[in-house]
């Protein structure tokens, strides 16, 4: 019996990758061919040329995203290259094409330069609909994204922050119902200020959670530090409002919920006995979680999350990229906004319904056909709510 | 009865532009997603960060070629942008699927500026097996590919050039065969000195024609002239070596054969009767040809092509580009040299026998379905050859 990694090799080989690019239009007679080239494909052309919308209506561009990386991030196996990381983005882009019909294509960049990467894809954008950013490290990953954001008029959203902060969002919802609290008289300790850490962090501040212990190699980030990493140095103002200092064992006293995005093993029984009554752990570090659930069962809590497929709720993207996109890419929106981040957590999350719902219940299954769809309709909605879209929602 | 133009828009509109991108695997259990993406997929990253070359065995790399363009003079429209020449980008991304199996993919870039153009592409390599350069205009298509030609180890080819290079050396081996004459003893004309009449120039010294008038808006080009246009100025070293000074209509007396990739109605009968016995016409203006075939044939030509599919002798790219890649990718080849360019000439020529040969029939079919093989068999070998396969060539 062969091993996930040596079947993985195998079939990556016979199948020389994973992805094709395959006509929607059959070219088999001189007809077929005036058709969808020369001479007929002259008149979209000049139909974009008047009225560059109309790019929409005569090419792929609408439903296609760039699954961009430098792979300087990939998974847990760091700065491995370009090259080294296209198994990872054809692997996104197939699961684009399978979860949502969105036909993703991979672009691994042979640049670390974030100047350089932001010019690229600038100049890319023509092309695409929408822009997938992937494994690019911290803190590098935000100044991409806000300056991409800021560029074009096409949503861009990376994956590794915003994926895992909506699906960790929506596992928390339900974690909350269980355990009968509410966000807003809950405090979070987060582990790992990188790109997760900090997008999980933002979007719980944005939906009025009570406070924020964010803890990092240093310790528990406080304002009135001196940190060298603006994006951390932002955090410390708005997260830990009661200025706790300390290490990360002293993050959790008077804790309800536990989030990890950091490394193997590096949390113990006796810290989450620390936490409050009723304690949720959400510890997704792959493959060795920041503590194993039955760890964490010992030390209190009672709902209990990893990356995992072999333990209850795995926090998995897949329950949400392909259907930011696609509700994204339906109603043409210029932009993936906090407000479409809440509106797929709560689809996510709302998938369980209340006689279902369970500590080893709070996430759906990756395979459940009903989140993607039900993911796009509030996505599409929330934007349409929030005027980012250029066309009207159809359901 | 709706025209070409209109059936094409309801076309693109229908389908949502021609390309999709598609997943060569299964992704429907937790089996699939462990093996196509994490945990297994984390395998074959691993291999190919120790050793970049393995991109080729588990990745889709060695089949994609990134079709680029930045929109400045697509089909006879000019600069129309990058997103109006995505239907053009598409629909070449689609004739390389249909007739060879290569997937390839529309690059549309919002700069104009060619080291901006260098750079990019150069940054994309990872993900590609090789770079179609189309629809940049000239003289920037020149540098910018011999820059990138240069920086890369993956075959890029400016098809403008090349494609229509190759058909027409194919063209012209069969139609001297016609009339008995041989390269070495034939002088040609050449109306055109862009994209199109430059390579075909270079292509026909480098099999060792007598001589070449070439000619542009100004008249022959002649050294001791001077070229602002670097490209221009390089030619006229290497052309018309009897120095002979004059406008288009000066160029044709004595002349054997007359190639136009230049613009509709320039070129009369008068021309055509000044030149040599048993005169050769491929007047490649579209949709509208320098001269028509029966004023052509009133002035003489025995032999008569155009670059459209109502008259006999259409000189189509498609003949080439799709072998020509395939040939190329097929043994990893690091460039597409001019002995790769001759050997696609001659076997698209070679497909038409002795005993077919005539006057009408010296291009193939652009269905014909033996053309590809041929064409790529041949770039292969002469890859082999010249010593640019970084594998063995296996028929």
């Amino acid at each position: 019996m062969s091993t996930t990694g040596e079947r993985s090799l195998e079939m990556h080989e016979k199948n020389q990758g994973k992805i094709e690019v395959v006509s929607k239009v059959p070219v088999k007679t001189r007809d077929d061919l005036s058709i969808a080239y020369t001479p007929g494909v002259a008149e979209p052309c000049k139909q974009i040329a008047e009225e560059k919308e109309l790019v929409y209506r005569y090419t792929a561009k609408g439903n296609l995203v760039a699954v961009v990386s430098d792979g300087t991030a990939v998974l847990g196996l760091g700065d491995i290259g370009p090259e080294a990381s296209m198994p990872v983005m054809e692997g996104k882009a197939i699961l684009f094409k399978c979860f949502a019909n969105v036909d993703a294509f991979p672009i691994c960049l042979d640049t670390k330069d974030p100047d350089e990467i932001v010019k690229t894809v600038a100049y890319l954008a023509p092309t695409f609909g929408g822009i997938n950013l992937e494994d690019i490290s911290a803190p590098r990953c935000f100044e991409i994204e806000e300056k991409l954001k800021k560029t074009l008029d096409i949503p861009v959203f990376h994956d590794d922050q915003h994926g895992t902060a909506i699906v960790t969002l929506a596992g928390t919802i339900n974690a909350l119902k269980v355990v009968k609290k509410e966000f807003k008289d809950c405090r979070f300790v987060i582990t790992g200020a990188g790109a997760a850490g900090v997008a999980i962090a933002k979007l719980l501040l944005h939906i009025g959670v009570k406070d924020i212990f964010l803890v990092n190699r240093e310790g528990i980030i406080c304002e009135g530090q001196s940190h060298k990493n603006p994006y951390v140095a932002e955090m410390a103002q708005v997260t830990n409002r009661e200025k706790r200092q300390g290490k990360l064992e002293d993050a959790f006293k008077g804790t309800d919920v536990y989030i990890g995005v950091s490394g193997p093993n590096m949390v113990t029984k006796e810290m989450i006995q620390q936490m409050n009554e009723n304690a949720i752990v959400f510890a997704m570090a792959n493959p060795t979680p920041e503590i194993m659930p039955e760890e964490a069962k010992a030390g209190g809590a009672v709902v209990i999350g990893t990356g995992r497929s072999d333990f209850p709720n795995q926090v998995n993207n897949v329950l949400a990229f392909p259907g930011v996109f696609r509700g994204a890419l339906d109603v043409r929106a210029s932009d993936i906004n906090e407000e479409m981040k809440i509106a797929s957590a709560n689809a996510i999350a709302s998938i369980i319904g209340d006689d279902e719902r369970s500590p080893d219940y709070v996430i759906p299954d990756a395979f459940d056909l009903r989140v993607v769809e039900r993911v796009t309709k509030a996505v599409s909605e929330a934007a349409v709510k929030t005027g980012v879209n250029r066309i009207p929602y159809t359901p």
